[in-house]
């Protein structure tokens, strides 16, 4: 059994005299007792409790989402943009945009560690923040003034507080910076694709594994962790002919097959044909209607993983049901211990994968990742 | 490895020349190549394939919302429900309703069986199927002359057709009718809680498992079906003193504690304070804004299995990233092997469940079923 997680914990060898939640209640300043995420207002104080860490921030990754939204509200005004971005900040102490719900990420360097802090960071460290900006105590000291509000990247100082649970990684110092923090975006896809695999390998099957939506972030990734996992045959699913001969030509699949994720009949018979049915599923593609194809290329008792936000829960859950699928149906969490380093070391190990991944961010995004 | 789920195969030792699917694409008129639940118009031709078995169907119980829709589009005319419900199964050879999407069950009795089925049945077993009537091939003989359309139970004479993989249970012959309908109707939530259960058990960690919606009928199943998967201590989350009560005086749970499943907090604290965090928590409440409650009161490296259909797919996976809470997320498949069976089994050998049950069947509902 873990410690509890919404305990208040009374401060430790700290001077912070304050009780803190490892979830950050303290920091909840309205409305009281709900959580860092669903707040209007954090406390952004530079001070930290005795299990929090301080970073300094150089820069903010806003959610794709939410600088669309303030860059169409003030017709592409990056002075307007930046204006507002600074007022959420200063208003809610978090970069959390009130229109689209959504955040972003940060980069920065750690300055503080408190005495219990169970994060693994120590001062000087440059580290990216996996968990939202939506729950981020934030302040900024600088007024943004090195950011023209034109683009998602935002230049900055300032600080924000980690809580005694929370997500960082470390910047890697072999991989560029825009590559690690791609990865990091859809690492909890390599992990917990890894994680099931591994559990068939260590009951002695071996399963065979279908990524559906092969060739983007996730998917790679994905393809590439069954493979380290252990997976008997790996298959890739794509939806274009273009993306065929990509993932064909850097071998990262077993097998590579073309089918409409939505169809169901279509992409049961092509995984059929690449040797399945899949012991185990995994969708990445962000389009909605997969669901059903996904349960029917599984095999019976087998597991579907979905990574997708475009998932329909009622569709999945009804659509076993209809088709009499005994699968187990899997929400893919976006977190796993140590999830970060793990992507990073599939992508180091993996050049098909490093090579695909390379390609993508120079060129389109299909990322299968959720808003932060 | 299964057999293929969406192999075409030969007619076998059937009279009937025409390939068929075993999961009844044979029997789509149109659009073609789609799913039978897709489908606009099923063929409900009497004559059975090789793997189908026939139902001479005595009873339809429509989906709640389903018949809600129709009593209010017809003013509460009777006459004129009976005559759009009949000219729905007459166009599209299902129960299948336009508006609402959804379909129901219904009661019969085996009339035929394919030399090819392996559903188990014989001739003259009375039966409930437990797939939806949205996937069902439909022809009523009778006109529904016995229904006079206000109400969810709709006698007939007709007949339904079963694929190959299609799900139906024997009706017991120990139990009233309706609470065996009631059971199978939730019958997912305690196969999978056990199942879930027993792997804990299995690998020498027997698990605190929390219910929350324990009083429920999905709900008070899972409580029997996780004590009798030997978990280590069973918690009864409810939201209102008069369940909390009645929970209590059956002794169906080992504890009970009274919160608001869209509080995480302060569900948390209450799961905490009940001998949790909990390895196991069971999801059995239809409302939404539940998801970060349920992962909080889950311990590292626990489960959250989500029953309720008003689960946001999106807010469980962000909402546990964002906890950075490394649990697994699984959704509740209503279907798994031998499910209704174990249902009733739980219902026999647990007086205190039956007990519950059956005061919900007399009194309101507060089912977490999917619309069938």
């Amino acid at each position: 059994m873990t410690t509890t997680r919404e305990q208040i914990v009374p401060s430790g060898s700290s001077s912070a005299a304050i009780a803190t939640s490892p979830i950050g209640l303290h920091r909840v300043l309205e409305p009281v007792g709900v959580l860092p995420q669903a707040a209007w207002r954090l406390d952004a104080t530079a001070e930290i409790h005795h299990d929090e860490v301080r970073v300094r921030v150089e820069r903010l990754n806003l959610d794709a989402a939410s600088f669309r939204q303030l860059s169409d509200r003030h017709g592409g005004d990056g002075g307007a943009v930046r204006a507002e971005v600074l007022e959420i900040i200063r208003s809610r102490g978090k970069m959390h945009n009130p229109v689209t719900g959504s955040g972003g990420m940060l980069v920065g360097t750690v300055e503080a560690v408190g005495p219990d802090s169970r994060l693994g960071l120590a001062p000087g460290e440059r580290i990216a923040t996996l968990v939202s900006l939506t729950l981020t105590p934030l302040q900024i000291d600088d007024a943004l003034a090195g950011w023209d509000g034109r683009s998602e990247q935002v230049p900055c100082d300032g600080h924000a507080i980690l809580f005694g649970r929370s997500i960082a990684a470390h910047l890697p110092t072999d991989l560029p910076t825009e590559l690690a923090l791609a990865v990091m975006d859809v690492c909890g896809a390599p992990a917990l694709t890894h994680r099931v695999v591994a559990k068939y390998v260590a009951q002695g099957r071996p399963p065979v594994v279908a990524v559906i939506g092969a060739a983007g972030k996730s998917g790679s990734l994905a393809l590439a962790a069954a493979r380290k996992g252990g997976a008997a045959r790996t298959i890739g699913i794509v939806p274009v002919p273009a993306e065929y001969d990509r993932l064909t030509a850097v071998g990262l699949a077993d097998e590579v097959a073309l089918a409409d994720a939505r169809d169901p009949v279509a992409l049961a018979k092509a995984v059929e044909a690449a040797g399945g049915p899949a012991d185990i599923t995994v969708v990445c593609v962000d389009v909605p209607g997969c669901e059903h194809a996904a349960i029917l290329a599984t095999a019976n008792l087998g597991t579907v993983v979905f990574f997708s936000m475009a998932t329909s829960f009622a569709a999945a859950a009804l659509g076993a049901e209809g088709l009499a699928a005994d699968v187990t149906l899997m929400m893919g969490n976006g977190y796993a211990a140590g999830h970060a380093d793990f992507a990073l070391d599939v992508l180091r190990s993996t050049p098909a994968a490093r090579q695909l991944f390379e390609a993508r961010l120079t060129g389109e995004h299909g990322a299968a990742h959720p808003p932060r």
